[in-house]
């Protein structure tokens, strides 16, 4: 396994000409147009949707290069005003107008939990037998979606982006870190160049808190377990990010905003050589980590303090009860979460739920059932 | 003439394939990423600059798609830091890990001020003999440059915008423009989809009040002339515009910030048939305006009130002295302006300095003595 440090986006757009003298091949590497897009063409971009202002979502479709597949997973409102409807009018639209395929589902959708389910993954539903709210069971169905719609790369955009031209380059990092990597089993994490902390001036802060602290808990438990001082992560939240169709079959996953730590820890525990492993292909071709950082800065809705608390207990806990995770780390991570006024004196991180690898799904027989209603979630409509 | 009203970035990166069915043709055009990377050979970028923050220019430059020439006039301070300095060591580094050519030129550089000179367009120089300040002045300089280095188009972008990923879309806007257009003698003007206000909340505003009002007044001006109320200008004050070079030698520009609008007023002046106009080449071909909407917002330093007075009267004032402007129109902007607090009882905006048409310049001249300290202003730098 290997975790690549940190690499730097120089030029947005490094044109056709293919070679670069040696001296700097070292040190900078230039992705050509065209290998860009010959992985593009592979990637389905993930949209989790969950009340977004229509027209943020609407920027961020039109930032996804042309070549890559949207799939737009929403757990938006119905009732009264049918949010759902109005994501997948815009998306149509957008569509018919520029000539792409792309695929939208409601994650409360009766074919969705019934394909699930019937595919031998109803670990997905909850007790009214659809699929539980939550973005990373949003993004476990999206998944699966990739994999019947014979996608290799899966990349997850977040839809309250104000910036398409960053989305834009996410998708671009993800190709360029698929180009570079030599394994099949690739991860590419997304670092923000700047995440502008909006007051009264704007002021461009390098990374959020929650990052910050998550970051050092998981180098914590690297360090730890390594016996060497390690900052190697510094993308432990990464919303955005990317996989391998073949890594991201094997993973175990946590539920809500402990996904994005998990699926480290959950690398760490398969391929880290700290536990006992299984045998697997992966484990001979090696997983390889890209941590790429963006030219752009990054500008998100602001979503409030309680927000950020819970997103840093369930991150958290993610790592908490992780079988790598030794007495030291987890002291660490209760400090944290008692100075931040997460949890309170002898408490401890909720233990998030965790599903199994989507490798036990039977896709055939998810996408026999997905296909029965595919005019619905497939567009542009077909005109009648 | 043509105004073409405006037009809407759907897709930032509409990919490879060929050709839309017919049916949506007319209302949406595809250009192809080669048509793009085509025009973008033969166009200079020019990033005028004036102790912005390193760290912005830096975003800038990332976002300037390879094949494009950037040219950099500066008008930095020079004593005690030496900021010029420091944006020049920038871009070289850039250039040097990027494999590509720059041009950097300081706008009080003796040189540069001996070439104008000498080359029949002193009209650039104050009474020390060096070029005036004014980003208008360093536009001109830098569109002679763009000239010598055998460009066809040039396309100016502000260096305090906090977005590398919108630096990138103008300047894929500008190439769109060019492919679109029929005429040889081309503006492309940039309509910002939204410009984020900063307060405590973001909130993205559609226009700046400064543009609203230079556009009003623009619009006046020509329902006033044609008879027909008209609001086709929407982009009076686009400090991201790019034209062709063989329309932009032919027009004459205003000093400070009354450039832009000016622009538009020459080109109303000298191909509008509301004037009698000279016979030339571009009368045959006629001229076309694309304004251009972006998908992303812009985010750009906040300069202060003052200096949006000082933007809003000099533009109005460009208006207000053309031979164009009737009474009526003049006395919208009298209005204006006293609204805004920018002029008192009975005063008047303040009449911008015009210069004449760049055709004038005896290029050959000008580009010999540039050459004489090309080492200098062409980077990356020769290593010894």
């Amino acid at each position: 396994m290997a975790i690549n440090d940190v690499q730097k986006v120089l030029e947005l757009d490094s044109g056709r000409a293919k070679e670069l003298p040696l001296e700097e091949k070292i040190a900078v590497q230039k992705i050509e147009e065209d290998t860009i897009k010959s992985f593009e063409k592979r990637m389905a971009i993930v949209i989790p949707i969950k009340d977004e202002k229509i027209k943020l979502f609407e920027g961020v479709i039109s930032g996804v290069p042309h070549e890559c597949l949207i799939i737009a997973v929403s757990n938006s409102r119905r009732r009264r005003v049918d949010h759902f409807k109005m994501e997948r009018d815009t998306l149509n639209q957008f569509c018919r107008f520029t000539r792409r395929r792309a695929f939208i589902i409601h994650q409360k959708d009766p074919k969705l939990a019934q394909a699930l389910g019937e595919a031998g993954y109803s670990d997905l539903l909850g007790e009214n037998g659809r699929v539980r709210d939550g973005k990373a069971e949003g993004m476990l169905a999206a998944m699966l979606i990739a994999m019947i719609m014979k996608k290799q790369y899966v990349g997850f955009i977040d839809a309250d982006n104000y910036f398409p031209g960053a989305v834009w380059e996410y998708a671009r990092c993800y190709a360029s870190g698929f180009a570079m990597s030599k394994s099949p089993y690739t991860m590419v994490r997304i670092l923000w160049h700047y995440k502008p902390k909006i007051s009264r001036v704007v002021y461009f802060k390098k990374w959020g808190r929650v990052s910050q602290v998550t970051n050092r808990c998981l180098n914590s438990l690297i360090s730890a377990k390594t016996g060497f001082e390690s900052e190697v992560i510094k993308t432990g939240n990464a919303g955005e990010h990317a996989m391998t169709l073949r890594l991201a079959r094997m993973l175990p996953y946590a539920s809500g905003y402990a996904v994005e730590p998990q699926e480290l820890i959950s690398i760490l525990e398969m391929f880290g050589g700290m536990l006992p492993a299984a045998r697997s292909k992966a484990l001979k071709h090696g997983v390889e980590i890209f941590q790429i950082e963006t030219a752009n800065p990054h500008i998100h809705e602001e979503k409030g303090k309680q927000h950020l608390k819970g997103m840093l207990s369930s991150g958290l806990g993610a790592l908490y009860y992780s079988p790598l995770c030794a007495g030291e780390t987890k002291k660490v991570i209760i400090d944290e979460l008692q100075q931040q006024g997460a949890i309170g004196e002898g408490g401890e991180p909720p233990q998030p739920r965790i599903y199994p690898p989507l490798k036990k799904v039977d896709l055939e027989k998810f996408a026999e059932i997905i296909q029965e209603n595919m005019t619905l979630y497939s567009l542009p409509e077909e005109k009648h």
